[in-house]
């Protein structure tokens, strides 16, 4: 079973989320209405040693790196939904090859990372493990009230255009020093182009699916047009490597040119396909 | 270093909190203004295999009952403030051990519980690590502006009060089935007789050192009232044990008959000690 299908599951069981909760989760975070024209959006995420990141050994991440890549997953979550970070908090479970200085430089690399973006850390708790390193952030966000951008928006006649350059995000340790696209969601949704978003996490076609699923749609791209990382990187890599923390956004068609001439970003912007109905 | 010095050392290399967040980091809970009267309170917790729970092998807990202790956990923090519970996010890392059915049954245990506590699940990420089973929660509670009940509100003179009973927690499985004091902590609030309050994880006399040193006064308290858990139950396991998740409460001596005569709960509430001046 997929984690999709298993958490879908899970929330399934649960009574229909009410008005507080506007945005239920299954997307990249959930809304929850506070009153008054705001809605907090919430998320967490994980990093595992030795599986987002090489924890010891030849090839071995900085602390530092380890921290800002969980605090940057979960600011690309944000950001799909058009939102702006403010709070987080951090547990973090450290095994026996952790030591004191490693544990303290992985947090000053969560520090250091929501400084810059301006969130505040509100919460942490720290244990030992036997023998992993685990540690979970959850972020909390904000947008007005209605205006987050969601996987379900998306209509067939849509352009899709997608942020950044994918592919081999490993390989050249993207996945440790991403810039999460903070701005860009931000700035897409407060133009008003954004009718649909979501972070290529787990790859292009992976998380286009998801967006396709939720809305109702098809889409045909044109996978010619994806912006590869580097000239060694191979089309498929684009495709499927994940980790890139890049957006994919549904735009209207009618507002092709006035997205490509209002983009203020030095971050490549790319229309690579078109959404379709439902097939 | 502990975990507590470990924390202070992180959040003091933050700039000061703002209005946004009244209670800083520090305390049971976080609170968070979220305006026109309403306070969110926010704090994560975790659980760790073979340290929180027996994993696998003899005496191991049900999955079940991983789930819901790790929720309960966190219902305890949301308690000792006052709160009222109204979301969580889980985050879950699993060994090889946990088969599919195990991590199904780990998060209906936490499902079931917050059913009870009305608690709605608005997030979840699934993992899986090389070895150890790792999962946190971040819950989200609310309470009205200016009336937390934080650890620094103790006074010289304020008696010392106790919910439950102390010692053995392990042994006995209470730390698997105990009943969050959600209901006596709302009340104690909301009933304007919580000056300071915490809840017990890590053992009375290291539960009430955290109190007193946040509110900077010292503490008399009569160890032989101290209620224990069972008759073979020491002194020293009731001071010292841990995972009790019952609450200390500081209450002005002048309320002590009418503490006595409007508690309405079943749950037994001691009066163990008396703060005094810082010594």
């Amino acid at each position: 079973m997929t984690e999709d299908a298993f958490l879908s599951g899970l929330f399934e069981r649960f009574p229909p989320v009410t008005g507080e909760v506007p945005v239920p989760p299954g997307d990249d975070c959930a809304a929850i209405d506070v009153g008054h024209g705001r809605w907090l959006l919430l998320a967490v995420d994980q990093l595992i040693g030795d599986r987002h990141f090489v924890a010891s050994g030849p090839g071995a991440a900085l602390p530092e790196e380890a921290g800002a890549k969980l605090l940057a997953r979960n600011l690309s979550d944000i950001a799909a939904m058009g939102g702006k970070p403010s709070f987080c908090l951090i547990a973090g479970a450290f095994g026996p090859a952790c030591s004191a200085d490693w544990v303290e430089r992985f947090h000053q690399g969560i520090l250091d990372l929501a400084a810059r973006y301006g969130v505040t850390v509100i919460g942490g708790d720290l244990a030992a493990t036997p023998n992993d390193t685990v540690a979970s952030l959850t972020i909390v966000g904000e947008v007005p009230a209605g205006q987050a951008v969601c996987r379900h928006g998306a209509a067939a006649g849509d352009d899709l255009w997608c942020t950044g350059v994918y592919g081999q995000s490993l390989s050249t340790g993207h996945h440790l020093n991403f810039t999460p696209r903070c701005a860009e969601g931000l700035w897409l949704r407060e133009h008003a182009f954004a009718r649909a978003m979501i972070d290529v996490s787990d790859g292009v076609l992976l998380d286009l699916n998801r967006l396709c699923r939720a809305s109702g749609v098809g889409v045909d791209i044109s996978t010619a047009d994806i912006p590869r990382r580097t000239t060694e990187t191979s089309m498929a890599e684009a495709l499927g490597d994940g980790e890139d923390y890049e957006l994919l956004v549904a735009v209207s068609a009618a507002n092709r040119t006035a997205l490509r001439e209002a983009w203020p970003f030095a971050t490549r912007l790319t229309r690579i396909g078109s959404f379709a109905g439902d097939t």
